[in-house]
């Protein structure tokens, strides 16, 4: 995305072909800082990916992905293929452990790895499919957003939630890339921004986000939601998704259940947008989807540009699922890179690109 | 409430007869600081109430009371009755002018201002009959906390919003009353609190109350609860009100509306608790309901102790809507000094307080 204060464009992570590193755009800090962290190891990718430098589901996928290049990077100095597989195999799992909820990161994770495998390790194809995955989830990201595009009218009040934007998905972003490519052309949007307790994703980075863009925006708490609904206040709800089960089921970040309740009883359109890179194909049970428990202290401290606040009660404890769940019948349509979909279009359409996955492995 | 970490009974607001003065306990230092200022005039009570180191409905109600005692005080210089009831009426203008939201501020006033003119400006009276509701406060916090009671089991999970315990409301609480009487009568309970974003009265007032009370407890970020409850962690949910107009609607803290919401959609039995000093006469359409618009600086900046910390995108603005309403049909009883009463009982019960007020006028 373009940085209007600097003057040039910036993305989530990057890697360096020369020096064969992963660059990091240090998400903890916007919008104060723009801070570039630089991960040489698999650990280095670890802490960025479990402590959040880097966030948002494709963007965790794609940090991943890159990470395991850096594992194989390393495997160079190994001498038998089983020593290569082995550490691989431990690189690949430390990855896969960093968070367990956002589906993207096993996806990316699963296509690196058996790219290493069938190519003998071959750091230059693990780089290169790394690009490619980047590529694609920018071209859909860009596919969504010109769909979601047509769910949008001039004077539309939108209200989204977390950061669903181009430092979640490396450009576009998803739920704001219908908004994004309506405000290019020409329509008046004006959108809520759910703040997004506790890591504060909405205040700190999607206001940021739409400001940059020129976009017109107002920041609320995440409880004020329904009450604007209530009001008439909001029309059109975008969200997107850490992970979309075969029938339709999201995860997405603490919060978005809350708001499809609300949207079910005032009739707000309430849609999911993601990439493809974020079906979970595996798992059947919603109920078998695990859910991130994240510090009590996210919760109990505000943490800001490397400072921060004790806000709670001290002696109290705190429970903290970074992420919850909404079923299909509460979600009015989902965008995709195919098109806005309805939940059996989805279905079909998952369907369909699980039998042409199996058909080329 | 009785604090442990102190060893004493605190109260949030108290009259000091000696040298009628108020004294009041500065709640936004809370659970940092147990800090008391003074009050002299009606401006420094006017602040203390925008500024909220007074805050919860029917506190603010006997905070506001008190304050046109200060009024009174001053009054004995002036000469002319004219010239008095003028500056009691502007007093009276500035205090109801305060906070919109809140009814027992009104309702408070009201009750003086009439003793104040009836009795020829008697200081001692309306100090008087300021404690007289103070003490009706607390004993119909009492009353309606054992009503209350009767709702929770054994093992219970109750989830509440914002703060309607002791320092809301002089002692026991609306929405805390039943529950500290439950844990009183030996029933285990836990306590889920919304943090209750901007202003934090969750995590910090109501888990500090809940934590010297030695009731256990965990605090949540206000978007998690609707998740929970698809989780089955919930079975009661119990708020407090800033006000009930005469058919059961009520306005409480923002983010209570999603809470029903959700509480509908899971059946999760939802009540409201509160003194009669909530209780609006007089608005008779739901849409009159000023709700109080507070500074966007309180989402953008996190103030706790005197400290602060930006956690927004500087150039953003915010919108801040302090209440929401909620209507009757989302509501499953009134936790009332009469009694659990559905939303036919509470209206017939309003009725029959409202003729005998008139009676008495």
């Amino acid at each position: 995305m373009k940085i209007k204060s600097l003057g040039e464009d910036i993305r989530a992570v990057v890697w360096d072909n020369k020096h064969n590193i992963l660059k990091i755009l240090d998400q903890r800090l916007l919008p104060f800082k723009i801070e570039i962290v630089v991960a040489r190891t698999v650990q280095e990718v670890c802490f960025a990916i479990t402590d959040m430098q880097v966030r948002g589901a494709p963007t965790i996928g794609i940090t991943a992905a890159y990470g395991l290049c850096l594992s194989v990077k390393h495997l160079q100095d190994l001498q038998s293929s089983r020593t290569k597989k082995k550490k691989l195999d431990d690189d690949f799992q430390a990855l896969l452990a960093t968070r367990p909820t956002a589906i993207d990161l096993k996806n990316c994770l699963q296509e690196i790895y058996h790219v290493a495998l069938d190519t003998d390790f071959s750091l230059e194809t693990c780089i290169s499919r790394s690009h490619q995955i980047g590529e694609t989830i920018i071209d859909e990201c860009k596919q969504l957003g010109e769909h979601g595009n047509e769910l949008i009218d001039d004077g539309d009040r939108i209200l989204t939630h977390c950061n669903a934007g181009a430092v979640a998905t490396l450009d576009y972003g998803t739920a704001l890339a219908p908004i994004r490519i309506a405000h290019e052309n020409g329509k008046k949007v004006f959108v809520y921004v759910d703040e997004t307790r506790p890591r504060l994703q909405g205040s700190k980075i999607t206001a940021w986000e739409l400001y940059e863009a020129g976009i017109n925006h107002s920041i609320i708490v995440d409880s004020a939601a329904a009450f604007l609904m209530s009001k008439g206040k909001i029309n059109l709800i975008i969200v997107g998704a850490d992970r979309c089960l075969i029938d339709g089921t999201i995860t997405n970040k603490i919060g978005t259940h809350a708001l499809s309740l609300a949207a079910n009883y005032y009739t707000v359109p309430f849609y999911s947008a993601f990439p493809w890179s974020t079906i979970d194909y595996d798992t059947k049970d919603k109920t078998d989807i695990e859910i991130e428990l994240r510090d009590p202290d996210e919760i109990k401290t505000i943490k800001t540009d490397k400072r921060e606040l004790k806000i709670a009660n001290p002696n109290s404890d705190a429970y903290n699922p970074a992420f919850d769940i909404t079923p299909p019948e509460l979600i009015t349509g989902y965008i995709t890179p195919k098109g806005v979909l309805n939940q059996q279009e989805l279905v079909n359409e998952i369907i369909q690109r699980e039998k042409k996955s199996r058909g080329k492995n």
